[in-house]
């Protein structure tokens, strides 16, 4: 079969053949329909962060596609199902993380397309407990973008708190930020949508804020403030100035949500301002199955769309390099 | 009447005869018992923070006493019963703060001894409805630090969110430290004392500490993660970089409660860490009526002890000398 | 001016014409413009509850109206802006069910049209503190019925822990189950709603349910099951079994939200399934200022549509009579 | 080996030799020290519920003992260790329940001494995944107890949302009550001990109970009403009417948690005082694998105590007529 495969952290990916995985006890195959591109496939590809990939591997954590073959002991998901594969691929399921529905956060986790191999390739082979079935009616490319992008930041606005009434403001309309704003809604908030692009604020009123932000033009503090405030701030935009405008838009008791992983991994706070205005800061790393599942679950039901563009897995260099270029409007989905 | 007065910000207070005040409609006037000196005193009476207090007031804000008069329409608390008036002096009680449960954050709210004269004087006219009963049974220079010391611990220890069996690390055992401690035992936690002076270790490791760290002699960040990292951490140094050890001490999932007010303000996190480990970074200021009116309770049901020592209100000056030099085992109370 | 007056438990009320109230000392009077029929005013006309109020009184308590003068002392609202008058007239502002965002608890509360003279007259008077401003763009005739059956539907939703993708099934689809899916539906749920009448299914459809069940012909516990269970089942009926009923729908984990008060007070509960199956039954009781803030702030935001006819005060009996014959689509709101 | 079998629902059990089990793949075998006698053993043992166990079979959900071989693929726990083997032998890992924390609410679930093979032998075999590990320090009769009794109500106090100040009553201070007081406690609520013997009222003051009232001789709704009211009713005795009882002692805002089966299993609620004091009703089933490792953590760390008294495994059958006729103090725990 063809992947996509890491040799080197200082070069391209090379797309080549290699046997075709087979699934041991308790494992599937699964024959890939999908793979969305995520920029951490990009820091996977990079070795950009401090415990690197073992080389060489497939990233890609946002793969969809059909159960092929299944490992002994397996019961379910059966053969022809179609299942999402994200980037929590293994957790211990003891731990107290896993037992008190924190399986994200399990020390003994590995993750898909970085600990073993992901999504960009015709297969790959997963745990059969960690994938999730895709409902019926959601397209594989409509279905890869959510695996991580959708869980990612649905997870974020539910540790936000978001309920009815709530302004919440989304520092960063793309791929991520076009998912936040709906599930913000979904919550029952009123979103602001802050962005440097008119086309970007153009989809966020399209897909219903109620106020949008152009950063390049009008200081969004500011502009939050007068608006009153926010109630909840998640920040999409890998850039530490960003979080801070987003920490000093809030109003009191507000809480600012981190996802995006800045280079310089340093954020400056005010403590005075976190004290007085009771502020909360919260670290959101994507979702569990059951978050996933329900992601799922309102997209079959017709309440959020997904943006993004489809490119077939040779193109995986030049969609790198239009993402690392500011170059795509939404999400980009590898085809095999 | 005497009082210890804030006459200009570059000068000591002046014990100085007054009128004694009257109070008005809603309002009653205490006839003091004690009054606990809050190293907010001193920055009030310093002028350190942005909104400075008019001149000249009369600073306190942990003030316990006996209503003496009851001005038009005070129906409780009645003539004789001893009350205590914290920080909050007055709120709106109508804006969404006020009605949700989080009256310490309303934008209207007047702050005894600082927007309006407080503790440090023989008499004090407070708002009827903001002061909170002391039972029966609690001595006034007991009541005292739990009036601001013991209700901000007890808040930050339930913002915190502790549950039976967590790790809690309190930095810093002092006028502050040793109450947050017995609270977050309280609330079931296995508490942890950081500190730099072996007295304060020895106190901590009585109050029920179960293991207590050295921060002279030990690195905490090291010595907390050989515990297997702390659930919830509180932070009553006012040192940003203890506020970063204590960030760095949490475990996946672990929560980080800022109370204290370093003087330059700003800390330095690591996103990557914050978001990985799922970790919140909480402000949190003071605490309801409701909570202290739960901080008295405990105390009177024999759940916690006090550790403060009287002082007169002649020494003020002196006692404020002390406490910036460091001089003092926990809460100075001063007797009018 | 004129008034719905209740004279005698045992008679029709009477339209008479009464002295025009004088607002005291923190009051406000206000000149209706609209004043919602709820049950709960048949209930106090008849003297249905145990602790029945004095006689003669005005019943009323979703009245909106004109603030026209203001009693000493009073800051806001301010003469001219459209208030709402809710059933808690009046809570002592100290208790700890105030403090801690819980008012509709308060011991010491008084109900407008229960304790105090309500909305079924020209004016009222009122506790400046307890009515909710009614933002721009609300007709008085939608404000009313969100002042109880809105802000009571929307409680017990909120109670009910509905978030997104959880199934809602609403019991009784009428004056209070149209808002009650709604709300169900703004935070996020997946609506199912269950009558006797197909108009009143219609109107569920309409309104976006995802499923609807006639009672009448299909056994709603099995069809709730068929669809896996209901997470949450809020019943507006006023009928043990339809709360039974509620109960037996709900899959493990379940919410039963009680909010109807049926005339023999007692339901009859299975205490094997509700520990098996970790099932809660949760009373929800109005709902405080803030939460009516919010109900007005989604409808301004066009996110609720309100159900009402028309009446003049006049016909405020046959009005009553019509509700109690189930002869009213939805709510019925007198014009003074 | 030799085990006690259920060999029919009108029979007593069977003290019998019995293979000794081989643990499969993902199972391991435990050699028993101790095994506590559960009340619904005995329903076990007669058949008394719905879906009732194959026969023959062991019961016991109190089971702990020493790993002793394991199947394979089992890389913990390690042969020598001490675990215990609750009633939550096996629960599906993937279903909604499993991951969201709720594991305890899995359909796919398999109980331990019903759906398989219990502890009241010398030997069982578990499911490796669903054992949890017994710290050092703790006899293994005393963890018996608290493998059942001790995770049931220390859960029962958790969702019951016991938090420092609350007044929680328990009713019936046995092998579940004297556990579910000590719990209570290290939540921080002040407790109420109700029961009928004086024995059972001394132990519970010995324990730190703040009251305790003999129902027998004092009706304990005007007892807790005249201290207040309940904030929390932990009901532990198997009786209708006490569960009513329960019901009629809660303050407003009060939470009722269920866990006793009433024979009958139907209990009798009033609609009105449940809306209008917005009370809540809550099932409470046994605890998760997370739950019983804080019940152990926390007896390791010296905050409980827990009664029984051993009987040898012959002795089965009359443990269980002494447990009916109410002679046993506290828990009976079985030696092999
Ligand atoms: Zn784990
Ligand atoms: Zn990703
Ligand atoms: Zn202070
Ligand atoms: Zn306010
Ligand atoms: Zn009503
Ligand atoms: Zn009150
Ligand atoms: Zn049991
Ligand atoms: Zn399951």
């Amino acid at each position: 079969m063809r992947a996509a495969v890491v040799t080197s952290f200082d070069k391209p990916l090379e797309i080549m053949e290699v046997a075709v995985p087979e699934p041991g006890p308790g494992k599937i195959r699964v024959r890939l329909e999908a793979s969305g591109l995520c920029h951490t496939d990009i820091h996977a590809a990079r070795g950009d962060w401090p415990v690197k990939p073992g080389l060489p591997f497939t990233p890609g954590h946002e793969g969809v596609g059909i159960v092929d073959r299944a490992g002994a002991g397996v019961a379910s998901p059966a053969a022809g199902e179609r299942v999402a594969v994200p980037w929590l691929g293994y957790a211990c399921g003891t731990c107290e993380y896993c037992v008190t529905g924190w399986e994200t956060l399990c020390e003994a986790q590995v993750n898909t397309g970085y600990g073993i191999d992901g999504g960009h390739a015709e297969y790959l082979v997963a745990d059969a407990r960690y994938v999730v079935r895709v409902p019926d009616g959601i397209a594989p490319a409509e279905a890869a973008p959510l695996t991580c992008a959708g869980v990612t930041t649905y997870k974020a606005v539910k540790v936000g708190g978001v309920t009815p009434g709530d302004r919440v403001a989304i520092f960063g309309i793309g791929g991520l930020g076009h998912l936040a704003q709906q599930y913000a809604q979904i919550f029952g908030g009123e979103t602001i949508g802050v962005d440097v692009t008119e086309e970007k604020l153009a989809l966020s009123r399209r897909l219903g804020a109620a106020h949008v932000i152009n950063a390049a033009t009008t200081d969004p503090v500011a502009a939050i403030e007068a608006l009153g405030g926010a109630d909840v701030a998640v920040v999409l935009a890998a850039d530490p100035r960003v979080i801070e405008q987003a920490h000093a838009s809030l109003r009191r008791g507000g809480r600012l949500v981190l996802v995006s992983l800045p280079k310089d991994n340093t954020i400056t706070l005010p403590v005075f301002q976190t004290v007085l205005k009771g502020i909360r800061v919260i670290g959101s790393i994507v979702g569990t199955r059951a978050d996933l599942a329900e992601v799922f679950r309102l997209h079959a039901a017709g309440r959020t769309q997904v943006l993004f563009e489809t490119r077939t897995l040779d193109e995986i260099n030049d969609s790198i390099e239009d993402v690392l270029a500011g170059r795509v409007a939404a999400r980009l989905v590898m085809l095999p």
